[in-house]
């Protein structure tokens, strides 16, 4: 007899699920329940429709009921939504516009509800220029709103990975825009002194950042024309439109009572085989658990990779495969204007919470052989542990970034160290690498500093030292000194540093600094091997003007 | 007492050998002997220079002499020429351009001569319009004769990666350029039935290709303008300049009567520390046999990334420290105008001279999400053995082929198998990638042909194949299949599979295909479930249309 198999939710994970357990049984029946109107479409897409960088609205419909009824045999029931479960029954109850209120009886049940945007219970938060952004419903409503000439400003409330990508693209339509964010930065998978480089470029895209600024209030503007943002430190914004990203929430309210094991924010609780407490019942996507591959705790990620993953995974423990889900590694990317952001594995803010020990090195190496056209510089931060284990990768560049975290995460995957970072082979050809690749260089410096060869600091150890008890030395040639420097630094450029020996402090530490790391890595080496206590600032004057780079808090 | 090290060439290898020893010892007494005028410069840059990509001759100039004297003390000696070693008394005897022959004792030697184009003894070699590229003079002199009105066509003999690299540039230059290889393909590294998009490329682009033409003699043109170059055929080329870019081979004819063992073609023989037989004596870069990676025999490869990183390791093992290279897994790219070409691991070739058994897959996804502009299509052929273990992988594309060749390169260096191509987590946003990268693609069907869920069948295994003996299927669309289909095959579009299976002969092995294997293989997954033998052909017509290219062997 053929088993019936129902998957709850359409996008993503569901429909990725639905392909594979058709192509692994000809026979089973699958029932698809999809609450909207569409199943499979580009989520990611959306805001990219809205800004007009594609074009065409048929463009986000990848699958439609139609085509999975007619190459995988999917049931696909739209309109139709999932209000209880009875484990113990094996029975589903349904809404549908169209039958009205039925149940469905399964063998195997795939719950991939997805999440739904986050409202917070604040004033005014019903007013209707309030706007979400999840679904092909929500996207025509926002578009067709900016599409009007009467909307000319814009307030996205949230500086997550939606709330910047819908900055950038109402900004793309022309709106004036603030970003409104009520931690002290944006883009909380990057650490702070990071993502000061996403800030910079959005805002000299002319986005508008309010950082540290959490909202108190909406209401409607005097006159009605507009909504009045109201936050925390007395100020507002005012606006044609309000976009709100603050994050979403597990979509499974209609779980509850079907003693399905829940997390403490509603989030479905399965194992490595996608399987929740409840025989036959498994669950994939923005609504799950899971495992952080990183460290073993808990983590719920809404990214499509994973949720596909998983919806695969599902269909083949249905199906009697041995297929297992090894966690999350929170490899993300954005699109910031002209600038790519990427980062794979733990921050700095997740290993302090953890308690992980763990080294820190930045370089800005440039994309490609720089006697070559067209190469730009990339700042890429590299977090590992004593052992040379790689813990976490973040970059920022115009070009290349993508690729050198994408690298960096199967080096994490495959449980490598900084030393497999030296030894990476990987393509070379002026156009596209150097002959040591970034990935490779920061492989070095890592391994340098394991090896005890150099004694790095970091930018956040700057603040705060006092300026007497060591010597600040800045390796830089006298031009790139004259351009700005550390206040109190002595200016002793790298290739005279032999000579000049003798105007430094033997008592007291030295920290070196360059422009990004490499001089003073090689000053560094020429003083400790002359008997000077030194330390060379990872990153060098560069990641200090990065980190120092405060967005306007004033209109 | 400090120690003296003396390395023989001063480019890439020599090079990074000479500012490692300097970081770990500010003492050693360090001498760079280079036969020509200048160190460290950008060779992989040189056929750019000529094609007017890079403008700046300077920017060729990485390090110069000076440089290294004023950053690493080095005691560069340009025009200076290792002529014979003798090992036993630690002594080096050198011809200087300034200093005539004098001896130099060392501690350590690091030999880094690098390669020379090679010059076969056939008739006419000697013609002065025929010019090798290896260094800046050649650089110069080649340039010098492009940027005259009177050179207005050029034949590149030798469809390696600096042949190809030649050929692009001087038709960048709007030469009249013919490629000229004696095999019947280019660029080696790569399986001819992908290599045939490089070769289509340059041909769309201008550049007549002559393959399986084997270089017989050269001579004056009658009238005494350009250069006759005559081919296996009986055919003949005729033009301005010729670039002669059949290979190379180790610059090692000085070492003679030093006892430093060599390989068959005179390669150093080093260990994995980079030493050669003789104490203190340590290679690295184009002149050493190093252990291939992949299957621990003994390989040559002449390029600047394990060049670089063995430099690195002679010098830490000078210093005592314990670094090791673990071999060359031939990681290299090439840019043919508008087109990448990747590779890394062995090729079928390769794997075939050997006798190691393996699958082969391909897939033709896009560098992308589709539904954001600009995706384009690449192919990528992958390379396994029946445990997974990955052996080999080739791309081509316009875009995001460096990106995955490098991750899958990386997966090569840990070990890693298939299975875990489709476990990585890898960065995805619109811009940049799909849910489900290529790399993941890739790894889910060869997941599937090892699993037995996909019986795959190669575009080569398609030649010869009794058309009665096997049903050919192809289940693409009505529209598709007119517009080119495989001689003898029945076209049942895959949604109407299920409904059509009568039309089938069960007594006959369906090969089944479609546009690049995905619908295909839902087709072969219909097929087998309802009973039927099925293959479904990898990489699908697409792979067909590639593979049956032939460029034009007449003018």
């Amino acid at each position: 007899m053929s088993k019936k198999v129902i998957i709850v939710g359409g996008v993503a994970g569901g429909a990725s699920a639905a392909a594979r357990l058709r192509r692994l049984d000809e026979s089973a029946d699958i029932i698809m329940l999809e609450r909207g109107e569409f199943v499979s479409f580009a989520n990611c897409g959306l805001p990219y429709y809205i800004g007009g960088t594609i074009q065409e609205r048929s463009k986000l419909l990848v699958q439609t009921p139609e085509s999975l009824k007619a190459r995988f045999r999917i049931d696909v029931r739209t309109f139709s939504e999932a209000v209880s479960i009875d484990p113990e029954r094996k029975m589903i109850k349904i809404e549908s516009r169209d039958r009205g209120a039925y149940e469905e009886s399964y063998d195997d049940l795939i719950l991939s509800p997805g999440a739904k945007p986050i409202r917070p219970s604040i004033p005014g938060i019903d007013n209707p220029s309030i706007h979400t952004l999840r679904n092909i419903a929500d996207t025509d409503r926002i578009k067709e709103l900016v599409d009007r000439e009467a909307t000319r400003s814009a307030v996205v409330v949230g500086g997550g990975y939606i709330g910047v990508e819908m900055a950038e693209n109402l900004r793309e339509r022309g709106l004036d825009v603030t970003l409104v964010e009520a931690a002290p930065h944006i883009l909380a998978p990057f650490d702070s002194e990071m993502v000061v480089l996403a800030e910079k470029e959005l805002e000299e895209h002319g986005v508008r950042l309010r950082l540290n600024s959490p909202v108190q209030a909406f209401r409607v503007a005097e006159g009605g024309i507009g909504t009045v943002v109201e936050l925390g430190n007395g100020d507002s914004v005012t606006a044609d439109i309000v976009i709100l990203a603050i994050g979403v929430m597990p979509d499974t309210g209609f779980l509850q009572g079907s003693g399905i094991q829940m997390g403490a924010r509603g989030h479905i609780i399965v194992n490595e085989h996608m399987e929740t407490n409840q025989p036959s019942i498994y669950a994939v996507g923005d609504a799950v658990e899971t495992t952080d591959f990183m460290h073993g705790g808990q983590t719920a990620v809404p990214l499509a990779g994973p949720a596909n993953k998983q919806g695969r995974i599902a269909a083949d423990r249905i199906c009697g495969l041995d297929s297992s889900y090894k966690g999350t590694q929170g490899t993300a990317i954005i699109k910031v204007f002209g600038l790519t952001g990427a980062s794979t594995g733990s921050n700095e803010r997740t290993l302090n919470k953890l308690g992980v020990p763990y080294h820190a090195i930045y370089v800005h190496p440039i994309s490609h052989a720089g006697y070559y056209p067209g190469a730009k510089p990339m700042s890429l931060k590299l977090l590992f542990n004593e052992q040379g284990r790689v813990l976490g990768a973040q970059a920022f560049g115009e070009e290349g970034v993508d690729k050198r975290i994408d690298v960096i995460a199967t080096v994490i995957r495959l449980g490598g160290t900084v030393y497999d970072l030296t030894e990476l082979e990987l393509s070379y050809a002026p156009p596209y690498s150097s002959a040591k690749d970034p990935v490779n260089m920061a492989g070095y410096v890592a391994e340098n500093v394991l090896e005890g060869r150099l004694d790095v600091l970091t930018v956040n150890e700057l603040d705060g030292i006092d300026a007497d008890a060591v010597q600040l030395l800045d390796v830089r040639t006298v031009a790139e000194y004259g351009r700005g420097h550390l206040d109190g630094a002595l200016n002793i450029p790298v290739d005279d540093l032999r000579e000049r020996l003798h105007e430094l402090d033997r008592n007291k530490e030295i920290y070196a600094y360059c422009e990004v790391g490499l001089r003073g890595y090689i000053a560094s080496r020429i003083l400790s091997q002359h008997g000077f206590r030194v330390r060379n600032l990872t990153g060098g004057h560069k990641s200090c003007r990065i980190a120092s780079f405060t967005p306007s808090l004033e209109e």
